[in-house]
């Protein structure tokens, strides 16, 4: 089952359609658009309403109430960036203002000298969860998106926080769906730049694997419906430029498309 | 003027009161309750109903899009806890799975051995904003509240980000109100433990002031209503013991009590 959050595309507000202002869940069989009211969390009956994809602008498919972010998760990455193999998972965060949609447009400040991908798979929490074992952590999940977690690397080494080297406006891109059917181990990702395979590895290739993650982190927090986690990534990215088109895949999941910009 | 986010009291709820189910916005005037339709930040009418402070169970003021924290912004803690003076304001993030509201017991884990208070100020955004002067910062504020940003400090050295240190579930209790109108400059921070001061610092003795935050941060993010920046701490808190109640008292904006208990 494929869930989409979504706004009318430009034009058709004026129809009169059910479907509430701003944006509104729906489910996703091929091109078919079934609004619900409601959302995958708490319960959502279909509309009855049908729309093509043409019809609609996917917006995020989750605005979490806490977005969490699993650093230095992937052996090859680690050592590329010059950095230490973590002995616990220890999750940090990322930040709503830089979300993005599929489609949109990261923009690169004037003075941002060294913009990086991050291709990711992204848990997306279903159910209110503490205290997990890891054999019941994919109990509270929902489904799985994709993340591109742009990183400014000057500034990742030069400020003490990750505040702007991966949360300035924009630098979140996620989406387009979340899928509730995938099947993690047999799954790849592949980044490419402008058409050109960039990066490829084996999605489950983690140190720690997502229900570690849960498990640990449900000892000493609740999880909430929409919240999120991004397993991190592998590889390394080429310095980004102006006009770049990224495209991040993982077997499944379809492609988050996101094109560079300078901040002019 | 004075806002609250509230519940009614266990046993309220069968009068047929107007307010929406959950929690609500009301405006506090001395201990009267006058709840709103709407809220703070996006319009609010009063619904004309008047309760007390007694008829209500106090939420925290309000739940952040994305929840702002500064770290080493007073000189005194960061001596104290042996750390480097930032040269530049570097804003990092807290979790809102930690919130809880004033009155409500901080849960200290079974394996936490010592734990802290930082009695801080509360910044809340009340309009979108991008891009700020200095001069310009403070209007997008909607007002001041108080929070304890408790952390655990042998998790806070041994792990790699503050995701248990300092968000294990109750360990950012905020509130109880937040007032639009105070005197920043004038403000003296006093922490109590059991009743006896055990710090007390000037509030705006800060590193870095909340109109330098304000135009940094809004230069590469922009701010939302609802966003909470907490301002950071100084001096140092003894280990805190099963049973202590701690109060956060800031000149102005009256007390954040909570109890600290050993989780069972």
């Amino acid at each position: 089952m494929k869930w989409i959050r979504a706004r009318l595309a430009d034009g058709n507000d004026e129809k009169g359609s059910a479907c509430a202002p701003g944006a509104f869940h729906a489910l996703l069989e091929d091109d078919r658009v079934l609004p619900v009211r409601g959302d995958p969390y708490n319960g959502h009956e279909r509309t009855g309403e049908i729309l093509r994809l043409d019809d609609v602008r996917l917006d995020v498919p989750v605005v979490p109430p806490t977005f969490y972010c699993v650093g230095l998760n992937y052996t090859k990455h680690i050592a590329t960036e010059g950095l230490k193999i973590p002995d616990k998972p220890d999750v940090g965060y990322r930040a709503n203002n830089a979300l993005i949609a599929h489609g949109e447009d990261v923009i690169m400040p004037a003075d941002a000298t060294k913009v990086h991908y991050e291709g990711e798979l992204v848990v997306v929490i279903g159910k209110r969860a503490r205290s997990l074992s890891p054999d019941e952590a994919r109990g509270c999940v929902l489904g799985y998106t994709m993340g591109n977690d742009v990183s400014e690397r000057n500034w990742q080494k030069s400020d003490r926080t990750f505040w702007r080297a991966k949360n300035t406006d924009t630098f979140k891109p996620m989406g387009p769906w979340i899928d509730t059917d995938v099947d993690i181990e047999n799954m790849e990702t592949v980044v490419k730049v402008n058409g050109r395979e960039s990066t490829r590895f084996h999605t489950n290739d983690m140190l720690f694997g997502i229900d570690t993650f849960i498990s640990t982190m449900s000892r000493y927090l609740t999880l909430y419906p929409g919240d999120i986690l991004w397993m991190g990534t592998d590889g390394h990215s080429p310095d980004l430029a102006d006009g770049d088109v990224v495209e991040v895949s993982l077997t499944g999941l379809g492609t988050l498309r996101n094109r560079f910009v300078r901040e002019r």
